[in-house]
């Protein structure tokens, strides 16, 4: 049964640290929260079931995965067969790293928006980051605020004066750390949240494609071991 | 292999009578077409198969059809059994039609910008109508700004200062009689296209619901038939 006391909320959720974080705070801040992820050909589906686990185990009303096959399109190293970059110096990268997938948010985002127009919910709950991932030109909060004002304007609410649909972006201005520290604090479970760009089929994470490196990184600033599972073989960069 | 000297558009594209009259318009106006069709969970395949013999006629550089089941998200006839209305009296209609479903041009432009990147395509052409389906939010002009601007913020274009997308609305002012003068001109052959909400499995038009009156009333102000197929029992609403 929905909860008709709580207002609805979209919360875009891959099962990785940002969105697993993203979706506690959605619940906490008392949203009733529909978590929807994305079949979009990434290379693994460790990912999904991680997904689909944690969404149970933290209460969100539904969890729907939808497909959406961006590799057809082309553009980027995550839907397609050409290697992730490993062992990149991120402090010295610049630009759009070659991991960005076309208009991805973009496109997640308006997906989000129809199933929170189906549902009558006035809320959308993105895990986007302007620090971490200052190349893609998506995770801007200038971006973001651009498909919220679009958004308003794209929808039956927009038209009949109805509620009208916000994008929350509550790790915007975080850096990793402090996104763990927050989730912490919230009892997230990291031990089940995969963020590698490139995990083994169960889910052992790389630990040396840029999105291993930022998360370990983030662990150490918190003096925490990472309880999630890396390959054993993983050339761990410190 | 692809002219260098046109500029590449991706064309929204349905097989329909307005976006056969767009496709038309962007080749004309000289852009290297790469026409997108979506599988959306409409209730017929006879419009895939017209799009696909249309792009092909009219000389498309490519004709993709993308995988979209908006049936899951629900909220609309169109896409669910629920029945096409047929024979509303439109002159009499107000609101938001039935047949809207949600979101949908948000999401379908969402993946022509996807596409539109990966082919460094700068144009989009939508055959969005500002009057004849004045009541589909996302159909109105503020709506196609809005997306634009947001379009440009949401790509590597954006940040690395290449050219900028462009959404092209050629028929956004045109009522539907001036669209099929507009099309006959350039030669379009209307007898392929397909608008009916609710046409036979090999394509025959109702002739009652909304799409099916508003493109008969065309045709008739122009004082030509029809020359697309409606089924023998149509109850034809003049």
């Amino acid at each position: 049964m929905p909860n008709l006391s709580k207002p609805r909320a979209v919360v875009l959720f891959s099962g990785g640290l940002d969105s697993t974080t993203l979706l506690a705070i959605a619940i906490q801040e008392g949203y009733d929260a529909y978590a929807l992820s994305f079949r979009y050909g990434q290379r693994h589906e460790a990912e999904l079931r991680a997904a689909e686990r944690l969404a149970r185990a933290m209460g969100a009303r539904q969890h729907r995965v939808f497909e959406v096959d961006l590799r057809s399109f082309g553009g980027s190293v995550l839907t397609s067969e050409l290697p992730v970059p490993k062992g990149r110096d991120l402090s010295a990268a610049a630009g759009i790293p070659p991991t960005y997938v076309p208009a991805r948010n973009t496109v997640f985002l308006a997906l989000a928006l129809a199933w929170a127009e189906t549902l009558e919910a006035g809320h959308i709950f993105i895990g986007v980051n302007a620090l971490d991932y200052s190349g893609y030109p998506d995770c801007r909060p200038e971006f973001i605020e651009a498909f919220e004002r679009m958004a308003r304007l794209a929808t039956k609410a927009g038209v009949e004066g109805a509620e009208r649909v916000r994008i929350h972006t509550p790790l915007i201005n975080l850096r990793k750390a402090e996104i763990i520290r927050k989730g912490l604090a919230l009892g997230v479970d990291y031990s089940q949240t995969v963020s590698c760009y490139d995990p083994l089929p169960e889910g052992e994470a790389c630990g040396e494609c840029d999105a291993c490196q930022l998360r370990r990184r983030g662990f150490e600033e918190n003096s925490i071991e990472d309880p999630a599972p890396y390959r054993a073989s993983a050339n761990i960069v410190r």
